[in-house]
């Protein structure tokens, strides 16, 4: 009986099954399609080649380089004609560019692929894919960044109720959290920034680092790495086995989950705003669309599925993250365990990433905010809100701490009970009115009065990170 | 200023983006294909209004239900018409779907949707197609436990070395592992089928799952709802909100991991016999196949990357299991933050199971035992792994255990230094020929005797579910 | 220079960290402390050794069983001391419990740990503690089904609007939601009793699970292994390698993170009936008990911690399922991988389960429904929730679909706008008025009447599900 | 009936179940012991009232805070009393570590927390053990680097084979990869380093980030903040809303896990190399340690358990990263959904590790290289681990890539196949003794002439990192 055959072939059973790169798709999209990843290939192939001719003429004549570098496209290697020999012959992605290239370079294409490895070129064309994407991104998120400030700013001076666990927690400017959301962003674009000039690397050592065949060929090999590299404008890993260390990659992806976390958090602040009972914010809705295909009424404000998306985008990360952390580990000098989940992550992590800041900003940008809805908030808790100002009063003005701490509160348990504000409650109490005036108590339970520092932080943010170039 | 438009368009930017489906696919793509979704939903309605005119024909007359049910089909209803009626108007999938059916129904079309909500539709699909995905998923899995079981079976008579931490443990027959592993996909298979039996299940209770619009309209709807699932072939949940228990994927994706996990260790177990200094298994490889684009040696016995993919797979899947387990928590009666992630995790989940499971039987189809490697395995430690019998038979003869393991161990240091058997470093000792006669010895420390119930386990488990059915 | 001496020393540096068993911490505690593992891995020790002397006497005379027996507890072979020889002598933990015990067992010593390995006791251990802990969880988890069972069953006739995507939906019981929980609930007991039968197993079969001893020693070990499996109340795997298949416990594991998923969406949703825009449900606090340090007010309705606690245990416990969805992964025919994580994994995740099962009970029971408030939010939205009954009966007196929707829709806006109520709105429509009567409306338009099946749904869940013993 | 009260009692059932911090501990573990931990929040506590009392002696007399300073220790406020005061009275344990803190300090007590919210202590409390933990991680980590740069030091000039995928690559010196180890051990440093710039931020702008308090008693908040934190020797955050950016401690963990990881990888290529048939690394293990309970002859090179665990901590952290990106999201500007959790993944993280840099350390100082068998192995492929470097001379030569690389595969085979060497064999075949002299050829086949750059890069890279301190 003869040997069963390899059996991987997808010729059959194509069908498009993900969403990402057509249902939920950006510019990004088009860094990771297969056209560009068998170009960004082909590109290490030309420049290796076009690199050791300059270097080593003698080892690779420059006709070799000069014909290579002009069918080292997509138009005379296409990503259709690599898969076919990849399933009929190959078996082997790399292989098959090689295969193809090769055969159309005729003579010269005994130099194709000299000296490298297959995880030279697919390394470094990850890489260049990463670079492009974290320049895509970084300007996304920069967008992202200055629609949260933006919002910050025009909102800085409504004064409205914070929330910490749901409850009604101190008053502040309506637009601080936005100013905190951009200052978050801010932070991760400060982050993939230093994944930028860091974690970017190609390589072209060879198959296990060392530049063997260079040294055996009496060529430096690292001059050649180190020129390709960076005409192709990606780093260069210091030390590499047969690829540079997984930890790049690692880093990367959990920061892009680290970002799509923020903006889920973003999106989630927005839409507990947008609750019935809350209704800080709105947006405006079209006509034709439709908030629930049952229940008409709900067009009126509509679903918030689009910062529900945020947040389901911010898990989906999240496990590509976990895989990445996980395909950190390979066995030996190297492994294809990262090979299938690598080609499923990066690209979707970041695609996903720059849809999210894509939604959020436009969540943002859509939001307006019900002033009169905001003002009923704030006066919801009839100004018990102030019960800690209160309380550090008294503290100040000699009483105990936990004294200070009944009197104040037995005040607001009575003004919201009996319906009254806690002013009143506050100076229906003699020992309150021993020690604060009622001026004094008027300005301490005014919301208005009472912002902090809301808007000096909130202007100084926008002022330092708005329009920030990274 | 006008407000900013919804901006999630998504006719730009059109990138075939994820391998899976296209790179990494089999007969299971078909079932999460765009096409095979919208008929699934489809399919919804047609039996919803069916149902409906059979049980209330005063509500619902049959020529609607037979109307709507003729259309209701991809040829009339196209995803490409969905998706433009989605972005140019509704932003709503099902909305869409609705908007066409409609449209083309005629008069018929006011009975489309009829006491439904979108989850109706949705979340029934998503149990069709899931139910469809366990069903070939379990014949899949059934024939890579065959493969593994046909394994021991062809193997069951050759000896070998077995080992645990990376080192030589003890004699077993050369087929035991693959009866385990075969073993151990039956378990996933029985989880699976209970899953299939639990988990699967479609609803249509409406916007919050009391059925309100058939009890405004006095029609039972949990009768409709009975009816029409039981016609879909998918089970009916007890009681729902909006949507079934979000346990119902949680369960399902988290135990594609497992058995994923299960094919990665087979995988991992085949990859490590083929090293090169182990190479108890070697596979047949292609002329043309490229094992390595630098290494011209490696096509001799071919990198093991289908293993390495099925590892891949393993950590790929564990990260949609974590996405589907946080996916659990939606807020209120029902959100949407779990609907791009079902979109991605499920699908791609139920492919790459089935992914990984023909790579194994490609595998294990594929591997050829090399006797004489696993021949001279054995004997590289000089028999030194039967020093726990030799432990044992000296405790049975009286000696104290600590004294039986050092002497069963200083004849094992002896032998391994010395260069001679552990039989002769054993008849060497005096306290050992004294207790034990030779020939005892020597049946102790010959390998072929102490397979234990090797042949015995591998046989009953072959005969048990090798060929069993779902 | 002599070699560097294994440095793992752990009598330093003692510091108690984890606040699981401390600070969270339920009677399941005790199950996994270090008494009960060193306890339950004597147990498997003597039950060998009893079942051999029973079944061989020949080979393992009852006077050694009856010695070690005696012996085979936690004072005379304390942690402690265990932990003392392991650190100084073995390096290896059921090495130090055979070194302790046979030392104490005098001349029976030969006999303690015949024909095991130390995965023999360590296996089966964990089993035991997982049995134990499983029926310990099972009876809590049925608690906590019965706490939100009450709930739905007191609040089942208290009308109340839903709520999805966080915006009002249409209404239903309150108790609705509830009964919900109590069947999710009652659906992870059943999960959890799945396994209880079929994925707690232990094992006696040895180093790579053949029996070798046994079988050179003349002994049928299988029927050794299911006689002591069967005292110590564990089940059998029906095939092992060094380990049952690592599959039990990462089912186990993930199964556990479901019920903490569930735990936490309710936690979540109470938290959100507290918000002090909704607060539907109230909770008494005491005099004593603080919400902030900062916040006197926030005592009132006290901030909801527990709740945000039992969230946090949901991810928490998720992480656990990862590592051991992760941990089946080892090598060979066995390694150590997993062993420091489900030393962690194992115990955490069945404490913290039954803690949230605690939490969650105590937090049922401890809340009140504000029926002011709920009757004051069912009202907010002035009716307009009742679009789809109305769009409905129009469709069904002859409307087109989407003409149906249009009315409905518009004066649900009017409603809103105008503020008035719905049912005026829609009197003021000419179509409707022709098409339904003015009572019809008034009945479309009332609550109370469109509560669908939640009264029956409640009731026969209620009825099914409280008390049933598992 | 009266409301059941809060249970969360934890005096009962108090168990140590986690083995961190006693099994698997360092001095790291004093770092987030419960004393430590009370004693960072009575830091923030004295430091406030410090500065308050040194910039505002109005508000604030200098004599509170001389007491408060006097008794802010675990001395006076011991962790036995805050939690029982905790349990029995506040619910709430920084109001316990207040209360015992206020009463202690008579009248002083007043100024106790003084326009502070429990954040402000916790969160910078937390910054400060992180700030600790983080300077002795990066000690510990540069330990780890240098034993592994050490190694390659050390093994830099024994010529060795190495392996992709299981497989025979090419030669390579024997210290490589741990020089390797080294460089990516020092990017997790220079990593965590950035780390500690930049994530490592305590707050004490009050419960919403405003300074409200200090605003309303006409102080300067954020003055105040940042002498506080920088007398605690920590970051301030920027901007904060009740905490600093949750991205501080994803960020962090996340990147413990990438060190982890790396570190698993390691303890796998060690493991790797002390396989049975491999053995090219082997360990001395003393007289009395035990390699299995079972198998004697486990004892002579040992099970790699040491390696194994650090595996198994690789995937425990994965966890607590997954757990600490999922605890970015919180509700409106603060919840708790991250308390219980922090308390677990940060210390654990932390001291796993530190731990496992221990352990790593250990493995590396600890292992020896086998040359006999290193040797060996280098000679079991006979030199076909040259194919590339004979491919390459072909093409050098004038012959295409194709060709070059049949001839060259085709005496591989021959080699292997017939026993001989592959020079033998490469002599045997006419093309390639037409293009390469026997002197090329026999440089070219010789291992010890092909390490590439292998010495250069050790020596360079330790030249630069060994000893570097961070």
């Amino acid at each position: 009986m003869s040997p069963k055959k390899l059996d991987v072939s997808y010729s059959s059973n194509q069908e498009q099954i993900s969403p990402i790169g057509t249902r939920y798709t950006t510019p990004m999209s088009k860094i990771f399609g297969e056209d560009s990843y068998i170009q960004a290939i082909l590109d290490v192939e030309a420049q290796n080649v076009k690199v050791l001719s300059e270097l080593y003429p003698a080892k690779v004549p420059r006709s070799s380089a000069k014909t290579i570098s002009s069918i080292a496209n997509t138009r005379h290697v296409s990503p259709a004609q690599v898969r076919r020999t990849e399933e009929a012959k190959t078996h082997h992605e790399m292989g098959a560019v090689i295969d193809v290239l090769t055969r159309k370079a005729g003579k010269a294409g005994r130099h194709v692929h000299f000296a490298m490895t297959s995880a030279d070129a697919i390394e470094t064309a990850k890489a260049m894919q990463t670079a492009r994407a974290l320049d895509l991104l970084l300007k996304s998120a920069s967008k992202t960044r200055d629609a949260c400030l933006g919002a910050a700013s025009e909102w800085k001076d409504i004064p409205s109720i914070t929330r910490t666990h749901g409850q009604h927690a101190v008053p502040a400017a309506f637009g601080l959290p936005f100013a905190f959301f951009g200052y978050c962003i801010q932070k991760s674009i400060e982050r993939l920034s230093f994944d930028r000039d860091n974690y970017v690397n190609g390589k072209l050592s060879g198959v296990i680092g060392t530049y063997d065949v260079h040294a055996s060929e009496g060529m430096d090999g690292e001059k050649v790495e180190r020129k390709v590299l960076s005409r192709l404008k990606v780093g260069k890993s210091e030390m590499t086995m047969q690829t540079p260390p997984r930890e790049d990659l690692a880093y990367i992806i959990a920061d892009l989950s680290v970002l799509c976390g923020r903006l889920a958090t973003i999106a989630a602040y927005v839409k507990t705003l947008k609750r019935t009972e809350i209704l800080e914010l709105s947006e405006a809705t079209e006509q034709s669309s439709i908030g629930s295909s049952a229940m008409p009424h709900k067009n009126i404000h509509g679903n918030p599925f689009i910062e529900e998306r945020c947040i389901s985008i911010g898990r989906t990360v999240r496990g590509y993250a976990l895989t990445s952390l996980e395909s950190m580990f390979t066995e030996d000098f190297r492994d294809l365990t990262a090979s299938l989940s690598d080609r499923i992550a990066l690209p979707e992590a970041f695609i996903l990433s720059d849809y999210s800041c894509m939604l959020v900003r436009n969540i943002i940008e859509r939001a307006e905010p019900v002033t009169r809805n905001i003002e009923r908030n704030l006066n919801h808790t009839r100004g018990v809100t102030s019960s800690q100002l209160v309380m550090s009063k008294l503290i100040e003005r000699g009483v105990h701490r936990q004294r200070a701490r009944e009197i104040s509160l037995s005040s607001a348990n009575r003004a919201l009970r009996g319906e009254i504000s806690y002013l009143e409650s506050l100076m229906g109490d003699a020992k309150v009115s021993e020690l604060i005036s009622e001026n004094e108590l008027r300005e301490l339970c005014d919301p208005r009065s009472n912002l902090g520092k809301s808007r000096e932080i909130i202007e100084r943010t926008v002022r330092k990170y708005k329009g920030k170039e990274t």
